[in-house]
């Protein structure tokens, strides 16, 4: 059995304790942008319940130009107002250079990603670079609370970064 | 005290509950590519626990450039290899089209966004549509196994595209 099929079976279980439909706007009015990373529940991170916030999710938890496009999504169509920015210890972003994966990438099938890895060598900064493009965007409206965070993969907790 | 102050709040009951820290590659080599709806809870959908799987969530879980970016890291660098698409009833990105979220920006601000805003019209169309894209892209190694699904909102059950 795959680990797909696996998840499937899960869901049965999910599926049978399940009570909806919830309406489709966020009831809290806020968007998480965070890192993929496996050890980030973000629900169970901030105790969200199912339809109470926007997750959006990428390697690094980084306000690129997609995160900025579900961001304008997220305010403009659906009412958020809050943005919450998570990174984490020990992410996988800060070992290694945007220039060495997309050489490798290069090497191995012969095509170079046109895209920017998003690799950081300093996680704090990282987070001050995220805020500072989503203030700098005119696509997101609503800028009064754009905070960010390192969440402590050892500990559990939130720290943020000023 | 804002929402965010709420969430962080929630955080020091998780932290408290803590145990950690996980190893940084995803244990099940899976990763998830997800609608950002707040109504998708991912860990709880699939049974995921902590550490489990990478979660890449965006306006739609469509695969966008930037979850292409996020997918090859994670399988090139980090293991994983199998992929599992989520979309959902009742999505924000059927209620309006590209041109028409674009123009109102423009109308507004005066700048057009220079991206596409990833609207769609039909659900299952869509997840074929993110499969073709992840199937085609150099960037994704590992293809065994790209399944899509359409997450009930009413239901909480996964139903595959095939």
């Amino acid at each position: 059995m795959s680990v797909t099929d696996e998840l499937l079976a899960n869901n049965a279980d999910y599926a049978a304790r399940f009570s909806g439909p919830l309406p489709l706007p966020p009831a809290k009015h806020v968007a998480v942008l965070a890192c993929m990373d496996a050890r980030i529940n973000v629900y169970g991170v901030l105790g969200l319940q199912e339809g109470e916030a926007h997750v959006i999710r990428n390697a690094g938890g980084v306000a690129t130009d997609d995160a900025i496009r579900s961001l304008a999504i997220s305010q403009r169509l659906l009412g958020t107002e809050e943005i919450v920015l998570i990174h984490h210890t020990d992410c996988g972003m800060l070992t290694f250079t945007d220039d060495g994966f997309k050489k490798s990438i290069q090497d191995e099938v012969g095509i170079k990603p046109p895209w920017a890895a998003e690799a950081f060598t300093d996680l704090e900064d990282d987070v001050r670079q995220s805020i500072a493009r989503i203030r700098n965007s005119p696509f997101v409206p609503k800028k009064d609370s754009v905070r960010g965070f390192v969440f402590d993969v050892a500990t559990g907790k939130l720290a943020e970064v000023s």
